[in-house]
């Protein structure tokens, strides 16, 4: 029976559930007598290389659930995709601290490095158990239904938007509302939510599974003026035109070499300079609702909580009675009542690549959502508050 | 006696209470036998030229209070500031229809208005009474302690710098986050309510009513970059240099013929530059809150929602009681436990001009706010989640 310490780390853009996921998998490993010691790593892998760890074993329950209804990684997180030299030295420290068990909460980049650790352990035949417990906003990883930090990200969005259509049927005009998500548009998606009698913004939803036109844009702002009077935009950063390239970014690229999208508001500037182009009376703002999205505090989806916080104790719970690598994936058992259900799936079936809208949620048109994506994402996202009117 | 009917209008920016002090009119009017009827103007003095008046005197309770809980103005607001003809217009309609009582729910600009019409109603002899019911985001009226829909937004802001800051302190650099606020620098300062701890941020609050320089704020951002690793910024839409020139805008003017500030990200990103051409290795991001902060639901200030219920409250039984021309306004009685009274202050005195933030609540260097501030605030946007950390 496999026997020693766990290291867990967080990674990637931070949640407001993935200290939930944390503190599940503290709890867990408190009652697994396989499990020597409970190392917290400090932003990721770049405290594992360091050695920068904090015992976990001791902290009062108080003030993990403290930590756990807190957003952000409260261990601090990392945005290093390790090549294969730190993947080494992470490796070394292991076997130095005799840590047998990782967990590493993140999204597909955090799999594949979960994956290739472990995949070093076994060609160094070091008996170790590697297991990556999910979480992105993005909601794009492959296998599970859907992603912790996902459905209190998508109440955001779907609060900002009841809340900001209420702003422009008061004060009517064109409002752009630019969402997270690179290359899914799950988080934009989510904006539909907002929509409680006809009329309801968003009355547009652009996602980047789908090519940017800003002619059929232009159009499509139009009409909804004719129909509406007024015209609510949800658009992904990611969108992009017919050649792939992005409508418009700050030009800077992050660490992976991707360009910058969030943290400027430069599509939302550009996408309302064409609308007040073409449009010349109309009262055009654009919001990019940014880090917000990822962080605020105090409306977290109930279900998210709740499944974020099981992952991680599943995740431990089975590393320390089968010692099988993998990556914790949820199944959806029902809508009404809703009901989930954690597995595992090996690494590589999440690890590198990630997943998109699937076209059964995009309208025919391509700038709407279906029932379908509806039936989806109401029940990991919970109530909303009605909506009232004369 | 002063007896007819009453017309009640919402006006300028929506905030995410003044549906309570619209409830809070309708109730107080339905209980008033001097009050013949109760007519809601649409979109304002815009609506009251065209007759676009609902009848709110049959609404059962239940719908009353979920407008109530609602942000944005439920009656649809305006941004027009009537010149002499617009009101002579406003005010045959008021003839036309008997209407002997006038409640405008809006800022300075609508306390304008509201002082215009019941100046030509004294001229022409018509028996007539005006109050206006302070509403704004800004907090920048005087007479006041404070004014009703600043609490939600400020509640909206120190939840937002909460949750970001955490993320700022998971993955360090630079963050700025542009705060709503032309000329006043409540809604920024607001932001310091996020501090719990040392160390955490906003590590710099600018606010326009001290000049901004872009050599001082590179300094600050390096200073407190030495000092905690890392720096979160919360700066006024407003802030102006040494000539009073905007550090950056869309360049585009609204309805009043302002520079447009809100609604486009060019200030963050103006800011973003700055830091990254001074701090080449830093990461920098900024967000611009926008009008989330003003329509956002769910996280409303529980003492601002029952002051926006109670001025509306006030203002139609004051009028009703008194035919009293005014603008109804805040009394301060005690900030533990906090308690409030209300009471008439002449149209004059509210009208055109505005305040600010007084020098006793800015840091003597001008970078961050005083202790007077905190406990000026603090009772107003109430309690705050405690953040979790090791």
């Amino acid at each position: 029976m496999l026997k020693g310490k766990m290291v867990i780390g967080q990674s990637g853009g931070p949640t407001a559930v993935i200290n939930q996921s944390l503190v599940g998998a503290i709890l867990a490993a408190r009652e697994q007598g396989v499990i020597t010691g409970i190392l917290g790593a400090r932003h990721g892998i770049a405290g594992i290389m360091k050695e920068d760890f904090i015992d976990l074993s001791t902290q009062p329950l108080s003030q993990l659930e403290e930590i756990a209804a807190t957003p952000a990684a409260a261990l601090g997180s990392v945005r290093l995709k390790p090549g294969k030299e730190e993947c080494e030295k992470v490796f070394e420290v292991f076997k130095k601290n005799d840590v047998r068990f990782f967990f590493y909460v993140g999204g597909n980049d955090s799999a594949e490095t979960a994956h290739i650790i472990s995949e070093m352990a076994k060609e160094a035949n070091y008996d170790f158990c590697t297991v990556h417990i999910p979480k992105t906003i993005d909601n794009d990883l492959r296998v599970t239904d859907h992603c912790p930090g996902f459905a209190s990200a998508a109440r955001f969005v779907a609060l900002a938007f009841m809340g900001d259509d209420r702003d422009n049927a008061a004060l009517s005009g064109v409002k752009i509302n630019v969402v997270m998500g690179r290359d899914a548009g799950f988080l934009t998606a989510a904006s539909a939510l907002a929509r409680q009698e006809e009329g309801d913004g968003p009355h547009l939803i652009y996602v980047p599974e789908r090519t940017f036109s800003t002619e059929q844009f232009k159009k499509d702002v139009a009409e909804k003026i004719q129909q509406y009077g007024r015209c609510v935009v949800a658009v992904s950063e990611g969108v992009v035109d017919a050649e792939g390239h992005p409508i418009a970014t700050s030009g800077e690229k992050d660490s992976h070499g991707n360009l910058q999208l969030s943290g400027t508001g430069a599509l939302g500037d550009a996408l309302s300079a064409i609308v007040k182009q073409a449009l010349p009376k109309a009262r055009v703002r654009a919001d990019t609702f940014g880090y917000l999205q990822r962080s605020f505090p105090t409306i977290v989806s109930e279900v998210d909580a709740k499944e974020a916080r099981e992952v991680g104790f599943f995740a431990v719970k089975h590393a320390a009675t089968t010692a099988e690598n993998g990556s914790v994936a949820i199944r959806r058992l029902s809508n009404v009542p809703y009901r989930s259900e954690y597995f595992m799936t090996p690494l590589s079936t999440v690890a590198r690549e990630a997943t998109s809208l699937s076209d059964a949620y995009i309208s025919s048109k391509g700038n709407d959502v279906t029932q379908a994506w509806l039936d989806y994402i109401r029940p990991l996202v919970g109530d909303l508050p009605k909506i009232g009117r004369f």
